[in-house]
């Protein structure tokens, strides 16, 4: 490492436990905010999570663990946030102090509701950091498999190449690859738009479509993606690199992707709540159906988005996703 | 249907079988030469093809079904070929009838081993048949959703444009959509190519590589067929449509994929020879590793095909898996 900064995490779930034991494998101290005391006391005590992952162990002395944001984030060059998107934006009221001169880094997967706004956007428009100290981190990446050291390649995007470069040195191990990117704003919305698109996948298995829908579904959403994408943010990117169409494939071919299940009980017949309710959670692309569904329409130049359209005309327009999938069928190919 | 042209399916698996099924939802009467006098009788008497697709009925007052191949021949206008294409050179050796004034669809996915030429290419170089009357049949379809009647979509190839969708009407149903291109050429290597990656997916989950690993894998080999494709054939197409990345997505995720298992065995530590004794069979994409190999080694523009050349090495040059797929997960990104 040239420089001697210091990261910390914001979040105790899966994907933050996992990114927290990333850096540990090359820094001697990581920031570790978690909003729960128990959790805090219960890693101090037994040396894991209780809630995630719980088969890494970790060296307490690495870790600089906190309730507090505040504390966390003064001490901290380098701030990853991987709170879900539905929380962010009430965790962040607790910020206080100035941010604008550290490094954020966003391994939020989606949308904040509150604003509309991609998680590095938000920083940017209330919180004053400039986009050159924004970073996204994008998989294909399971944490569970971070666990398993099972070999993941991660691309970490920030139009400062020298920052992308320290924080992909800082995750990189035996079992991370990382790459570099200059399209923030671009990997961010593939990350999110994947979660719409995982729904769908879900939809589609929940109604009784098949394999070889499933994969015509992919086809047609990674090219859906590429135009919508090329709408908010032209630049030449290749959208079958890994943090795009990798990413879309890894969750949308999973069966324990949260997204995708909640997809599946829609189709099942349940309702939008009941599925929620029966999840106890809210699936991150429930909310980035809305965002880019009115981010596309709101836009002078519009994209042909088909499976947007009408994975959100089944979460918010309560339509029959039979007939809605029957009708989007004829708008593959 | 336009013309009252008759087809004919030459091959009696599960891919053949399905192909039979589809037509017979369109025409009076559908051409079926098989090799086995056991599999055409029972046909005729039980009314289902008791080694493939059991469960798919057939009106036998629709089928002409025929143990020689030039009676078939003769008979037909639109010769459909789904003949394994291990066997398909063998199989050719029969016939002695002119068939040079007649349609040729190949539906074979592999490339003819004793000539390393592309079905379609053997056609036409060994057989007098001209590119404009040779069309290819491609995915991405297991035939298995086919008998469950799950809505597939197919591609259907040819220089000549009406020609193709002759052939895609004569297929399209309920549940079979289609859609006609001209890239004959480049779907072929595609139906071809995703073999070996469908092995190299199958290596690389029984060496213990996951699904993080897997999803790199699939878009780091969906570049690699562009390049691949692009050098033997440049054409305007993209690469992302359902005939190319659906059909190497519905192979590389499937665990009933023959290819892949095959694959499957080699990483767990099987010899070539003894994986396809297990198998009692020879997975397609083995030769297709062969010939991708030599032809893109023996073409002037070399394209940079670091998965097709990591199963080479394995299959052909008995390297070490671990150690080949070790120093390849440093060539994807």
């Amino acid at each position: 490492m040239d420089k001697p900064l210091k990261y910390a995490v914001f979040g105790a779930g899966s994907w933050a436990t996992a990114i927290v034991k990333m850096l540990c494998e090359n820094l001697d101290e990581v920031g570790w905010y978690m909003r729960s005391v128990y959790i805090k006391e219960h890693i101090l005590r037994e040396e894991h999570n209780p809630s995630y992952l719980s088969s890494v162990e970790f060296n307490i002395k690495q870790l600089k663990i906190s309730n507090d944001i505040n504390e966390t984030a003064a001490y901290t060059d380098v701030l990853i946030f991987v709170i879900p998107s539905a929380f962010i934006y009430k965790e962040l009221e607790k910020l206080n102090i100035d941010i604008t001169n550290k490094t954020i880094v966003s391994a939020v997967k989606g949308i904040v509701p509150e604003t509309g706004l991609l998680v590095g956007e938000h920083f940017n428009e209330h919180y004053k950091v400039p986009f050159e100290s924004i970073a996204v981190i994008a998989g294909p990446c399971h944490a569970e498999e971070v666990a398993l050291e099972r070999l993941s390649y991660l691309t970490i995007s920030c139009w400062d190449a020298e920052k992308a470069q320290h924080i992909a040195n800082s995750l990189s191990s035996d079992y991370i690859k990382t790459k570099i990117s200059d399209d923030v704003i671009g990997v961010e919305y593939g990350v999110m738009l994947k979660n719409i698109y995982a729904i769908a996948a879900g939809i589609a298995h929940g109604l009784g479509y098949g394999d070889n829908f499933q994969s015509v579904l992919m086809s047609n959403a990674i090219r859906e993606m590429k135009r919508f994408i090329k709408k908010v943010h032209k630049m030449k990117r290749n959208i079958n690199n890994s943090a795009y169409l990798g990413d879309l494939l890894v969750t949308g071919y999973s069966v324990f992707s949260r997204n995708r299940m909640f997809g599946n009980m829609i189709g099942k017949g349940y309702t939008v709540k009941s599925a929620q309710m029966e999840m106890n959670m809210v699936a991150e692309g429930y909310y980035a159906t809305k965002s880019a569904f009115l981010i596309n329409t709101n836009n002078e130049k519009k994209a042909d988005t088909p499976i947007i359209n009408a994975v959100f005309e089944i979460l918010y327009e309560n339509k029959n996703p039979k007939k809605v999938f029957k009708k989007l069928t004829d708008k593959l190919d």
